[in-house]
This record gives C-alpha cells, structure tokens and sequence, in this order.
C-alpha cells in the first residue's frame, strides 16, 4: 500500500484539501480522509475488497463490452454518429468508475489501477472539443446539436459526474489529465451556461455539487457561482410540463420555496446535495434550511424503513407523503447513494448526529443490498415485497428492466453499479469527523481513525468491533493531546439500553451521541449496542403496510425468503404474533406464527369477512434484507401481517 | 327518431346480422340489437342524452382542435410528414368517434350527427392510398417507411377500430363510404399480413376482435382466417424485449399457453376478445376456454373492487396476483370498456350469468366514472385512493398526465374519452339476450326489451324502475308466445335477500339468475333487489388494503371524500367501525367511525406500535364512486381503515 500524499492547498482557495468527496469550508464538523480512516475488517472491510478485485474491474469491463468507452474512441475517429452505443447518459458510467477509480487508487497506492485509469482517461481527453466541450451523444459531426435537448440530453449530468472523478483525484494528491478535462469542460460549461448564456438547466441535476466541490478543489469561484446560478434557475419552468409533471425535474418551483422533496429521486437528492454544498459555501442559511426542512419531511414521510427513497416505478419517483408501497417500493440504488450525500452534507452543517442514523441505515440496506456476493451482479431497485419468486434470467446479459428480481451484470441504464462502486471506495470517509474539541465516531468500523483538533493536536483512536455481528465497540486511543476533548459515540435511535463502559464505569448511553471526555493515550472505551431483533411497527398512515410488522436487529432490517420457509408454507399465508419476542437466529431471527390459508377465491376476491381454513403453526427465519436473493430466486416481504 | 333498419344478412355469411358490436355465430346466448332494447330513463339513459348532447360533440371538436383530423387531410395534401400532429396513434381516436356516431346515429337516427360523419368519412377516405393502407404517421412522403415499427406504430391497431366502426354502420343499416374504406384496408392487411407475408403482429392488439366481427359483418372468411393467423402469431417472441417484459405485448408465450392475463392491461383484452371471437367462429373450445380461465383467474386476483384492471401506472399492466393497490391503482377506463368486452363475449358464449355482474360493475364503476357531470372532462385512470386533493388545472387544457387527478378535457393520450362515447352508445346491447326458450334480463334499466326465441316467437317486455336509486324492478310481459318460455333475470352475486314477485307470490331468488316461466302479456314480474349499503371486505392475501373496508350500496362502490369530511377532519385519520352497519344515505351512505390523530413522525415514521393522540367520534358520509371529484378537488378513498 503507497502512501497517499494529499494534495496541498491549491492557491486561492480557502479549503483544506482532504481525501474526501466532500470538503466544505465550513460547518459544524470537519470530515476526514481516507488516509485519516482504514477499514481494517468487518462488513465494510469484505465490501471494499470486493469493490477493489470484483466490482470495478466487473465494470470496466462491461464498459468495453457494451462499447460505452469506445464511444470516446470514435470521437476522437470522427465516427460517433454511426457507431454510438448506449443510452445519452452512458458517458457518466464511465466518470463513476473513474471515480471508483480513483478513490480505491487514494485508498490502496492501487499501481496497477491507476495504469488503468490513465488509459481510460486518455481516451475520454481525445474525445474532448478544443472549447471544452466533452460528449458522445451530442455536438460531434452528424450528431444532435450541443445543449438542443436540455430535458432529456443530460450534458450538464455527465460533466457532474467528470467533475467529481477530477475531484477525487484532486483530493487524493494528482493534478492530472483528469483534471485538465474536466477543469477546461468546467470553463466551458460557465462560459456557454453563465449569466448571459443558455438560460437553461439541465433535466437531470448532478453539476450542481459538482461544480461546488470543483470549486473547493480548485479554488476557482467562478465553479462555484456557476453552480448557484443553475440551483436558482431551477424552478421556473425552463424545462418542459412532461406526462410526469415538471416535479419530475424538480423545476416546478424554486428550491427555497419547495416544502418537499418531489419527483425523481435521484434527481431530487443529487439537486438537495448541491443546494447544501452552495448554501455553506456562500453562507446562506435560508437555502441550507430549506433544503434540510425538505430532506426532513421525506425521512419522515417518504422514506421507507430501509433508508430507501422513491415509491414509483413509472418515474422513479417520491410518491405523496405516507405513499411506501413494499412490493412497488423503487428505492433506486443510486436515490441511496444521493440520500448518502445529502444526509453526509447536512451532518458536517449541523452536527446532528441522527443524520448518521440515515447514512447507516441506508449503507446496510439498500447500498449494501444492491451488489450480488461475488461483485458480479447487482440491484438497481430494492423493493421491500417479491411476490412470485423471480424466472431465472441471462445471467450474462444486459437487462433491460431496472427492477430486475434478481441481480444483473449489467443494465441499459446502469447507473447503479459505478455508484456503488464509488461509494464502497469513499466508505472511510464516513466513520468519523472532528471539530475543533473532538471527534466524533459515527459508524462502527474495526479499524483507526486519526483527526487534527482545532488547534492542530492529533487524535489517533483504533476500533476493535464485529459490529453488527456482534453490538460490542472498543474504542482505545491511541494518541490524544494533553488538553480536554470529547469522544462522541453516535448512539442509534434503535439502541435503547446502550451503555459506555470508560474507565470501569458503566454509563447508559443515549441517541444521538454519547460523549466522552478526558481520555489519554492507552483508555478504551465500550460501547454496547443491544443487538436483539426487535418488531417494528409502521406508522398507521402509510397505508400499504398496515396490519403488520417488521424485524429489525441493530442497523440491518430483517426479512422472509420464501428460501427459507417450511415445507408446503408458502409466503403469502404466512403471519406473526408481535406478542413473541424474535429470537436471534446468527445475524438474523426467529420469529413464532402461523400459515393461513384462506378458500380461494370464486369470481371476485372481495364480499364477506374471509374465514380461515387451516391454520398451521409455523417459525419463521428472518435473514438480513441485504443478503436476499443471494441464494436463487425467492419470493420475499419485510413487511409481515399480523396474526 | 328515426326507426332504425337491419341489414340484410350479407351474401356468403352464415351470422344473423343484429344492431350490435358483437355477433357471434354460435352461442349459448343471442344478443339484442339497438333497436331490439330501449333505454328510456333513469341513470344509463342520463348518460346516453349526455352522450349524444355532449361528450360526442367534445370528442368531435378536439380532434379539429389538436389538428388529429386535419392530419387525414395533409395526407391527401401530401404535407403530412411537415405538419402531423399527434401521436402516432391518434388516427384511432378519429375512428373510435366514428364508431361512437354510428351507434348514436343507430340510435338516435340523428340527420345531422348522419352529415357530420360522412364529412368525417370523407377527409379520412381521401387519406387512402390506392392498394387500401391508411395511417397518417407512416408510409407516406417522408414519413417512416410503413410496417416499420410494428412494436410501437399501432398501424394495425388503428385498422381495428377502423373496422369496428364500419361494423357498426353495417349492423345499423348502412353499407356506406366507411364501410369500403375498412373493407379495403382490410384486404390490404390480408395482403400484406397474410400466410406469406409479413410474419409479425402489431404491439399493439385490436385488429383481431375488429376483423373477426368485419368477417361475421360481411362474410368474407379472409378476415377470419388473418384474425386467427395474427392470433396464433402472438407469444412468439416477434416482438422486442422492452423494459417491461414481452408480457407487455402478450408476445411472452402464445395464447393456449398462457395462465394469467398480464402485461399492458388493454391490451391483454383486446387480445382476450379477439381469441373468444376466432374460437367461437372456428368452434375451437380449448382456445375459448384458455381465455376464460385467464380471465376468471383476473377477476378472482388482479381486479380492483371497481371492476378496475391495471395495477402499475409505468406499464399501464396487470399486477401480479393479489397485487392491487389503491392509491397507484391504474384502472384505466379503456381497461374497463376491454373487460366489458370480454366479459360480454364469455356471457353470449357460456350464459354464465354472473359475467353479468362483472358487466355492471365495471360499468357503474368505471365506464360511469370516468365523464364528468357535463361531459367535456373524463379520467383516464380510476385510482381507488387519492391522498392530496390536487391542484386545479387550467381546464381548457390537453393533459400530458393520464392520471390526471381531475377529469381532463383531452389527454396526449386520448383513448379514454371515444371509448367511453362509443360503449355508452352501444350500451342498450348489453341490457339482455335471447336464447331459443327465453329472454335473459341481464341489466336493470327502463326502457323496453324485444326478443325473438327459436322459432322466431316474439318476447316483448316493458321495464320499470329507478334502479340504482330502488331497488324495485317491475317487468311487464307486453307480448309472448302461446307456448312455454323462461323469463331469467339476473340476480347479482350481493343481492342476499333479493325476492321474486310474480301472480302475487314472492319467492326468494338467488343468483346468479332467477327464472320465471309461464308468462303472458300483461304479466308482471317484480324483482326486489335489497339495496341497503354493505361492509366488503378485501381477500387478506391484497396486502395494500389489509386492515380496511369498503361500502357497496347495490352495484355502487361508494368512497370518502375529504369534501364530506366534518370541519378539522383529515381523510387520512379517518377510521370505520364494521361492526356497525352502514345506513343509507340517499345513493350513498353514513358510517360511523373515528378520527385518530397520532403523533408526528420524529425523524423516521417506523419504531415502537403508535398511540393515538387524538380519538374523534365522526360520522362519515361515503357517495358513489362514479361522482368522486365532480364537486372539486377533493382526497378521496375508497378502503376505509378499521378501528
């Protein structure tokens, strides 16, 4: 492993550069680095192996196969129009794995990797315009004209998504031609969309946190300007009244005068993350506020229990408050990724540590949910019901269905996997922060964590944990300065009964954080978190999950695979008594209950109140959501009805 | 009104000609003509004034409006690939009109509604090329080559309602312009589409019902043989693999072999109405019956309580089994007039009466539902939940939205509105049948009945009532042979407790048909059905409605409108007892319940089992489903949370 060298201050800009996606130039934390975090074993340990020697060369190499690379190529050859392959957006899957890239290169000195990148990233520079304008779907010969199709182009998308792969490369020590590309498409893009230029948006937001962090990366406040002048620009029907209403593109009304996150998902959280990120760059509380009042009312209304986002399939959609159906859930991989994002961004604002609640949530159910054991395969939608266990597939083929029921190599639209993959890499990033008295430790990782306080002092703590297999944290510090700081322990909001063992007394520990202060160099302290499974119950106005229940068990929610059934039970006749504890079955649970069966029905399924038939007592083994149809096709429900 | 005369039967056909959309040859049950019932008041007869006074003439002055006519016109003009408009099937909307006049004029005997067809019949008929294609969005200077895209060019399912409106001139007496123009459109296809000639089927099914009843219409076999051969085409994979499956296109496996009716809902129907229409013509039970168990499998798990189809709004489609949510409830009104379709078809062949019961469900509840009161505004989905009340829309204006959440004038998309008009026009065919012993009331209208039996013996009734708002339905015997014929009437799956009135005793009558014999003119039959409103309740296997109730009142789903609600009271806090019986309300209902607030969601709506904060006795009124929204917007639901 090659040291990771952090690139220095770059002049003119205000930013500490830190080996993270996200450096804001202020807040109420700091984040740290992937050379201030390693991820020494565990959960996440085995998921950032997988992302090094599965994931990312499984999509490289489906971006060769599937031509979206070579598009770049033919480009360069002057034959594009002819030879195109992919969807319009298809260039932005080959900036995330480069983002990937370049992440898992700060993250292992990875010599090879970065071989491999440099190449990619010659071909994606031969492609690029002497103006700076870098596409393969628009403006070469023969093709649709630049910027002619705002709505549905997504130009401005994929130069968000080039952005951000420069800005990992920024923040992990190299100044190279990623950087050039994308500095000279970010001057083109605030030369033909400023002020005076195109008064337009782009369909699908993504430049806009973008531009914001090629700003702190560089320095230059033009990225910056541009990125506020786009985030004000949206809301005032520049784009089209489509069948999904301007919702869809979030350009209905202006993002301070929104009450609620709305439209596409992804959109909507990419759009909420660059609002942030411009709010504390340009000191706007309202803006920060307005965006974190929308992001509030969806976790509370519009989220499902997994962290996912998005109840529509048709346009990938948040549906109205309390809308969350489990079986039509969407909960688009990448809108847990975007929720990530915004919930990272509003954490450094706020220092609400609930926001890391959502991140861990979301990271073990839905981004953990997507990739297939072996890195080969993945979920674009995590919805929380299968009914019919899914017809076996291609398993080499593209799949033209985003809800696919079983996890494909590849899909028309395969944003999903390269967000994986560059959030597996970031991971480190999240486990901690400091502030100027402390650190605060967020998500439990077997592993060290070393921050710089206020006025420069080092602390360096190593976390021993089988978390989540195991609810036992321990903490011990490694360095600290000789003056006070605080240890905060995030403490979920599930983990009622926790406790903080410091020094050989015993605390009980309470959400959202649990401080600890006065530590030396040599101290552990024990964080136990109750791991017991436990019944969940929904709120009574999300209308599709009443009469019933689900099981949690630390951050992971819980499930019923058809898999797993007794003989002749099947899924939909199985019911649980929420009177009966769960029990703890490995990393899962054994919940008592019953199969019903009903008479079928005859000619129509509504009339009198139905009579049981045959009632026949059953347990139930509940496996993490995460790991489902990992064994073969199943048929699937979170939810569980109630005896 | 002018009294309407039969055609003679065609030379070469063996099908009694009959005022009616479907004729079949053989059949356990004849169908009545236009001029073979009246409807003369109460709630259809309302609709057919409205019809003929309103929603035609809406229809007729939209498609000049959207320039979808003038579209035949630039065809004859040779400007068609500059100036069409529209998508690309929207010449289908002109013919839907066309066949929503013939009936009307069928009817009515209209002059006037007679001279605006053939004005119509003229612009398209100018349209045709001299080898009989017609389309206005392919084969013509400049336009996509014809038969290009047969997944999504709709050309032959254009041609279907082409035919099926010169059926409806030809069984109402007219073997007009009209009727050439589909005859040679339908050689062309019997050309073109034929044993050795373009081995595919449209995206889009339509054709295969409309050239059957062209072949029963005219007695050209041709029409029969290439209904059957597009039939036996589909399932085999001539269409592409889209994002939502093959099943969309019914092309996943071929008719005989399929178990359930899926994929894009219309479309299953139109399908499943042409397979019965090609097996009862080529007496081909094993096809006929494969239709009827997909079908009865449909009603029993994959249709709303409305008679509703269609469970996703991204693929217009079926659901899987049980999977039938109310909010996202897509029920489609086209879907309603396919199932009524179909329904009919499995009546006229099997005398199962109770597909009857599927007919007026499906139309009090659908069909009825979807124009508004003044007939210039119609839904296009018939969702059973709506949370928000909408925002008001400019109402002059086209909408890109099908699932307008109030009635819309026109819709990109604009099948719903002729479909309405021409089944509300045909409406008198599906009041009752004959067979060689009897007459089958299947409808309860007033309004008067004509049938011949076997032997050509002539039944003559009159009916009484003010059904749906009585439950009273008094049948006088006008004329009636000398020698032994059965009166059945239908008796609706609800009507527990329904009683048969005749010479002064009263018998319980069950369903689904209650028959009376002896009759002679100047008898009279009184059928009492009890209409007091009743508790439904879902199979629990219907995870979205688990833990709710409904209220039927008669045919009628009645449904909660936040317009109803007492002061202070939100839809979304109401609460039923079923314990207590809903009390009539004039053609609704009161039910007493509760308003339960519970607390705000704190960050997650998921976590410990809620408590009420709040209990409010309230009394509720629930009005017919049909009416919803005709008072504004409003939230609305038709599953009602028990206490």
């Amino acid at each position: 492993m090659t040291p990771l060298t952090t690139s220095p201050r770059p002049a003119g800009s205000r930013h500490r550069q830190v080996a993270a996606p996200v450096a804001p130039g202020s807040g109420a934390l700091r984040p740290l680095g992937l050379d201030d975090v390693s991820i020494a074993g565990g959960f996440w340990a085995a998921r950032q192996r997988l992302n090094h020697d599965a994931i990312v060369p499984h999509i490289a190499s489906w971006l060769e196969r599937t031509g979206w690379l070579a598009n770049f190529d033919a480009v360069a050859a002057g034959t594009v129009a002819a030879t195109r392959r992919g969807r319009e957006f298809s260039d932005s899957e080959v900036y995330k794995l480069l983002e990937a890239m370049a992440w898992e290169i700060g993250r292992t000195g990875d010599e090879a990797l970065e071989t491999h990148l440099d190449a990619i990233v010659a071909r994606v520079a031969a492609a690029q315009h002497a103006d700076g304008y870098l596409n393969t779907r628009f403006g070469n010969p023969g093709q649709p004209a630049r910027y002619s199709q705002l709505d549905w182009g997504h130009e401005l998308y994929c130069y968000g998504h080039l952005f951000q792969a420069a800005v990992a490369r920024l923040r992990t020590g190299h100044r190279d031609r990623l950087v050039d590309v994308a500095v000279r498409a970010a001057d083109h893009v605030c030369a033909v969309f400023g002020p005076d230029g195109i008064q337009g948006v782009c369909g699908h937001p993504e430049i806009e946190p973008a531009l914001v962090e090629l700003y702190r990366a560089t320095g230059d406040e033009r990225y910056l300007a541009q990125a506020r002048l786009l985030l004000d620009r949206r809301g005032h029907h520049t784009l089209p009244d489509i069948e999904f209403g301007r919702g869809y593109f979030q350009d209905d009304v202006p993002i301070l005068e929104a009450t609620d996150l709305r439209g596409h998902a992804v959109r909507a959280l990419y759009l909420s993350a660059g609002a942030v990120d411009a709010a504390v760059e340009q000191d706007d509380p309202a803006l920060a506020d307005a965006v974190e009042g929308q992001y509030l009312r969806a976790l509370e209304r519009r989220t499902y229990l997994t962290g996912g986002m998005g109840s529509h399939h048709q346009d990938e959609a948040f549906g109205d408050d309390y809308e969350l159906p489990p079986d039509r859930a969407y909960c688009e991989t990448c809108a847990g990724v975007a929720s990530v994002m915004v919930a990272w961004r509003l954490l450094l604002r706020t220092a609400d540590l609930r926001y890391a609640d959502v991140i861990e949530r979301t990271l073990y159910n839905v981004v953990a949910a997507s990739p297939r054991e072996d890195g080969k395969a993945f979920f674009y939608t995590n919805p929380l019901q299968q009914r019919v266990a899914a017809q076996e597939t291609d398993p080499d083929a593209v799949s033209p269905r985003a809800h696919a029921q079983l996890r494909a190599p590849w899909f028309d639209v395969s944003c999903c996997p390269p967000n994986v993959a560059r959030t597996l890499a970031q991971l480190a990033t999240y486990v901690a922060t400091a502030s100027d008295d402390g650190v605060q430790l967020l998500q439990f990782v077997e592993g060290e964590v070393t921050a710089q306080l206020g006025d420069g002092a080092t602390v360096r703590l190593a976390v021993t944990t089988r978390y989540p297999d195991d609810g036992l944290v321990a903490v011990r510090v490694v360095e600290a300065p000789d003056r006070p700081w605080d240890l905060t322990l995030r403490i979920p909001a599930w983990a009622t009964g926790a406790t903080v063992e410091d020094g050989g007394k015993v605390a009980a520990a309470h959400a959202p954080g649990h401080v600890v202060s006065g530590l030396a160099a040599g101290d552990v302290v024990v964080l136990r978190l109750p791991l017991e499974p436990r019944w969940t119950h929904p709120d009574p106005r999300i209308d599709a999950v009443r009469g019933t229940v689900a099981v949690e068990r630390g951050p992971l929610v819980l499930c019923a695979e058809s898999v797993d059934l007794p003989d002749g039970v099947a899924l939909e006749t199985l019911c649980v008594d929420p009177m009966l504890p769960p029990q703890p079955d490995g990393d899962g649970a054994v919940v008592e209950g019953s199969s019903v069966r009903f008479a079928e029905p005859d000619r129509t399924p509504y009339g009198a109140p139905p009579i049981p038939r045959e009632v026949r007592s059953v347990e139930c083994r509940l496996v993490p959501y995460h790991r489902w149809a990992n064994r073969g096709p199943s048929a699937m429900r979170v939810w569980l009805p109630t005896t």
